[in-house]
């Protein structure tokens, strides 16, 4: 990696509408380095050490908070999780004390997720050391839409002005969805969402995207694809009136892909409901890119907490 | 750091009254030492790499279990948590055993919080390694008490004798006020506490302690407040009659603030019930110490565990 | 350590009956080495720099699980913990989509305990990463059985041809029982088994054991003795009459070992329920080999993580 010094001018990240093109570049760049170490025997770099990562997971979610941990230690830093069980930090002290504690055993980056929407823009306001939103209600998931993106900058290369992407499934309860559809149609990205009248949020008029309930007609030329996780108590909800008919309708299946584009992409943020969010068959194809997803996630992981972790330290190399 | 060699003693530290003047003048300066380390860019040393560090938390504590991890993984050291869900290790397995098993896998200081008792030192007489007790029961905290009194002496300098400190709060069930009482009496200041008699232990009148029942009184030129943590099971156990007319008693505000002191400080171990052990504002206020107690406990953790994990090496440099 | 390559063709280890005995040979060799360095002041060795090692439990075992993790530390790995609580990684997942997703993230070694026999292995077969079996359901517990073989050739040395093992207990339900069967029988040892009828399988006529159902006959000259974990919940499944009467039937005692060898041993996997496993006095005598058998535990999976982590690096030295 060089050695100039890299222009990163955020303290937290919140949500991808903070960042514009050339913050973007930059992560991408820094992302495809620390994929390349990734694939080494020893899969380590030194740069983060002795800088503390805190791990504050409210709501559970082992996959994303796995990817933090494992870009975390990747790079040398030490990570410390707390979770929802862990009482005295959640139970009977307020978000507010919780974080001032936290801060005040001087950690560099507090990765947080948490239920309440606003929940990471309320330690980023209070706290001196980085703030990550690793998912914060139905609001926003910035690290998700950044890794997704460069999953699809592996395929698309630079060339991302012109392309479309369909989103199938609940729009409604989706930070992923909300949080790509803000970063990709910034970066000239054509967008369709596809999903049932009551998984359609109202707001989604306002929206730059193409508005669905038919697969068929949605995914027409589409260069990639994104299923959505249903999660089954929307069914509980009246929201659904048959798991059977939703697959019916909006699983996707092959005979969709063969009406996308040739070299069509699938990506799902996982975990999977095979059969209902996206056939088995085509989770595990090679148009599938829901694995390199995950890897993607380390290493755009690795990028945001090396750019945050360094940023007051006047320069640093890989 | 110097390169002489620290007089350090204990293979144990089970509560503050094992620890003679010299003794707590050595972990002052440690942990100021560490302090210092903990706002550098880099807060690593290599002093305990290679040693292994258990915390054994049955009774749960995120606060202070993670205020440990940091301090062994800033010294370099591999940290293993084990807890109360960890079943194999806790159900249909004695203490006794479980320790066994523990330092079988050769820690160097294994750091216990227990509900019973006499938990720490049940374990100190049988392993050869350190053990830590880091709460036991209604009986000690003795790294509590420690990292108070390093709080204090940021503001106090070495002048403790002479100084007066007010704890209020649950008096009966705190092994922190228990701890606090016997350290800070030992160096020579002046106790007071203040309580509803419902809250005071029957042997208080045997210790070295001012007794109140009222905030007005007990406060008047107090040199720093110590305010508990009230656990609101209290209420339900019929030792409280009403949280209301608990809060206008007892818990501290800015008005008793006037009569102490005019630099008071104000303490606590946290977490805070804001309204009920102090008001939320002089929780916030310049002299408030609460946020820099946890940040001593981190340092002050470090220096026992540098100091307890080095004992038989022969000399350590930092 | 000698820099000669280490011959290890097993990417996986599902079972001991993959092993031939140049295989043991060299695990015991190794698992020395590192015994050696568990009893140094730095008991930490960099071979592992920049390897990840997954404990993936999802099953409770925090015995077995802090041992690997030690193991791991001290071997200088990153370790990543999940457990039954991680419910995106378990729940509503199947077990294949949460294996891929691990890979994903490039672990080199994945260490599963799981209750469906066959877990393991149906890992083995879809990863490139290597895969331990720490424990499925009731088939196999290998690194159990080679920490015990361990623990024994500690004090036997090479000789295990002619030695006379007896194994105690619930055999049905022992998957600790199976695979120290089969690795013990095929270096030579004589195999005894005693339970009671409701607790011997069908299958172990055809197994090369013999059958007692008596202690006191069973126990005459053997050289060890290794007393299983009598689970209590399988005296409410009806396979018991009364546990006093299990107890005085087959709970191992002093008077049992005067008819064994004069230097006989005793063994078990832990944890223990003292006065019906095996008497408490026993348990603490000399002839137990019971905290060296936890101590043998970090030290074989030490070699078998080395082994296995190391195996497509061309070449390893310690």
């Amino acid at each position: 990696m060089n050695e100039t010094h890299i222009r990163w001018p955020h303290k937290d990240l919140l949500d991808v509408d903070q960042l514009d093109r050339q913050d973007v570049a930059v992560l991408l760049e820094q992302a495809a380095n620390f994929q390349e170490i990734n694939q080494r025997p020893v899969k380590k770099v030194p740069v983060l050490r002795g800088k503390s990562v805190v791990l504050f997971f409210a709501e559970p979610s082992t996959r994303t908070k796995t990817s933090f941990d494992v870009a975390g230690k990747r790079l040398s830093a030490d990570t410390f999780s707390l979770g929802k069980g862990d009482s005295s930090l959640t139970k009977g002290e307020s978000l507010k004390d919780t974080s001032l504690t936290l801060q005040a055993m001087a950690p560099d980056v507090i990765v947080i997720r948490h239920s309440s929407s606003g929940a990471a823009q309320f330690l980023a306001e209070r706290l001196d050391c980085g703030v990550i939103n690793a998912g914060d209600g139905w609001h926003a998931h910035p690290t998700q839409a950044l890794l997704d993106c460069f999953s699809l900058s592996q395929v698309w290369g630079e060339q991302f002005t012109g392309k479309c992407l369909l989103i199938v499934g609940d729009i409604t309860h989706s930070r992923v969805a909300r949080s790509n559809i803000i970063l990709l149609s910034r970066l000239g990205v054509r967008l369709r969402v596809c999903a049932p009248r009551t998984l359609l949020p109202m707001a989604v008029a306002g929206w730059p995207v193409e508005v669905h309930d038919n697969l068929d007609a949605a995914v027409r030329d589409a260069d990639a694809v994104m299923c959505l996780r249903l999660q089954l108590e929307r069914q509980q909800a009246g929201l659904l009136p048959d798991l059977a008919e939703y697959s019916r309708r909006f699983c996707l299946g092959p005979r969709h892909m063969e009406l996308a584009k040739p070299d069509a992409r699938i990506l799902h943020p996982g975990p999977i409901n095979r059969g209902l969010d996206v056939s088995a068959a085509l989770a595990d194809s090679p148009q599938s890119l829901i694995l390199d997803q995950v890897a993607s996630g380390v290493a755009m992981r690795m990028a945001l907490l090396f750019l945050m972790a360094t940023r007051n330290d006047g320069g640093a190399e890989v």
